[in-house]
């Protein structure tokens, strides 16, 4: 069983941010992400993408905007279950909770803060009857670990960036590649595009376009598929591994059976002091929130996570009073030791 | 008559970033502050200050800070009114206010954004009888413009950085520094009281300290100052400027006789919407305004002040439907004719 003080359920910027003012409070953080890595969206869908209403970044890429909000939250260490998603929700007799993952992962806090975002990312499934039988067993819909595939034969469908550039890196480490399209025309980074049609001319990517994969064979795991080919017979195509890659599209997702207040699939909260929902002890941060005036905004999702972890300290520490230190004035000190301030004015005669 | 659509009274973060908000709703801003450039207390008081808790920012210089909250605000063409204080408002029939400077230049809005954080810094000024008599004839508290001091004989009274650094620059500058402390030590960057060791040695500032200032002599304008130094008699110094430099101290200043509700001297809002004050069309944001839970953290500042022009702008445009935009997705638009965005994907087919 994980132990933490806050237990924060999505570790894109809301999530991460909330680490850093948790520390300076002292409180230990862990958090649950269904992605593979940090960052939420970001990461995930636009990591080279420029923001430009960030405060004080005339423009940052997404990835980059991540990479500095960890930064700034290692010396306060906080614990991650990546790739799991929060499934359901306990409340204890002493108040506090146990949320465990679709893995069985428990976890164990007094207070838990909702930073999903706009809920679990699901990847958008092709209508082929009988693919729930193969996931995990030749179809995947997210490239965690690229070395499975390798010297195997893979189809990845898909017209987007994600196909383009895993139909790219793959190239040099399966036995096969070969990518489906819808379409003839491809939507992605011109580099991208072009990329995909030198290695398709040399012969390392096969591109079969407009078609569509109709069927998934196999017994016990995936053997081979059906492409329909415009106006052409389907033929079967054996392989190993079939990735469609269709983007991913957010879904709220389990939380929203844990008895919370919901509103149009955001999570009802009190903005007039915590951003605390309906059951005590529970946050709902970022963009997973609503409230009059709501706005979907990174800056205001830092905002609420600062808000929230000066009401758990008090939650955790009832009646102990907290002073609100300026890091200007105090500092920084990380629980792994490191501590960062001002240098002093000198006090210095003049003779 | 200077006429804008949100005039904010203060130009320090938090008041920057409003321009950068407003002006994604095309909404013009104007900004008033006393002090002589904007950055309000960051620029003033601890420019080469490091700040740790910006998100994003592992650490931060307050002054860079401001650097980078002007550039962001840039093509947003922002008006100044600096080196003044808003000092009246009136209510037009139509709702909308007219607010005066204390030098009675007049600025038009409907809306009026308070972002004053702790208030206009005044002076700190020595206790002597008839010193409003010579200030602007001789007595200055802030140096606006060191040329005034050239070839002019001057007395600095002051230990710490401000005190040190002005009698280093007008060492080259005016025909005579002097510079008056009551303690022999000094409070300020190891660099500076050097430097100023070192000038006191070639005989290019004259250090008095112990010592204090107690008379100021004059008839029209100053002519000289008396100097006690401890344990010795009183001199008379002849003199044309005397620049007392004992730091800054906040005050809310003439907006607390404004008709707004004050609560130990912050502004009380309505933080459940849109910080509006108690006057409809006023909002207070950031530092000078007060709610339960408020946190005076520069980060809370920019998310009052991106609420606020949401709200702003429905009162500007009653009825008219404002879809948030986002800027990764958008795009930024300025004033000035500039446009940033995002590389939009390509689409292209591959034979």
């Amino acid at each position: 069983m994980i132990k933490t003080d806050i237990l924060i359920i999505g570790a894109g910027p809301t999530g991460l941010f909330a680490v850093f003012e948790a520390g300076l409070l002292k409180l230990k953080c862990h958090l649950i992400d269904a992605l593979a890595q940090p960052g939420g969206q970001c990461t995930e869908i636009y990591p080279k993408k420029p923001i430009y209403d960030i405060p004080a970044f005339p423009e940052v890429l997404a990835g980059d905007l991540v990479t500095n909000l960890m930064e700034q939250i290692k010396p306060f260490e906080p614990g991650f279950t990546l790739g799991e998603r929060a499934e359901t929700i306990e409340k204890q007799d002493d108040g506090s909770f146990i949320v465990t993952t679709n893995r069985g992962t428990q976890h164990h806090a007094p207070i838990v803060a909702i930073a999903g975002g706009l809920g679990s990312f699901e990847p958008r499934k092709p209508p082929l009857e009988n693919i729930a039988k193969f996931e995990d067993k030749g179809v995947e819909y997210i490239i965690k670990n690229p070395e499975i595939y390798r010297e195997k034969r893979i189809v990845i469908a898909g017209g987007g960036d994600s196909a383009l550039d895993w139909a790219i890196y793959l190239a040099n480490v399966a036995g096969e590649v070969v990518l489906v399209h819808r379409r003839n025309e491809f939507r992605g980074a011109l580099d991208s595009v072009e990329k995909v049609a030198e290695l398709k001319a040399q012969g390392r990517i096969q591109l079969i376009t407009p078609a569509e994969v109709t069927a998934l064979n196999g017994t016990d795991k995936l053997e081979g598929i059906t492409i329909q080919k415009k106006d052409e017979d389907p033929i079967n195509h054996p392989c190993d591994h079939f990735i469609p890659l269709f983007g991913l599209a957010p879904k709220l997702g389990p939380i929203a059976n844990w008895g919370l207040e919901i509103e149009k699939n955001a999570i009802v909260v009190n903005n007039s002091l915590d951003y605390q929902t309906n059951i005590p002890g529970i946050y709902a941060i970022g963009d997973v929130n609503t409230y009059p005036g709501k706005l979907k905004l990174i800056l205001c999702g830092f905002h609420e996570a600062t808000l929230m972890c000066q009401s758990a300290y008090q939650r955790i520490n009832p009646g102990k009073k907290n002073v609100l230190k300026y890091t200007t004035v105090s500092g920084i000190s990380g629980f792994d030791g490191s501590k960062k301030e001002a240098p002093k004015a000198v006090v210095k005669s003049i003779n």
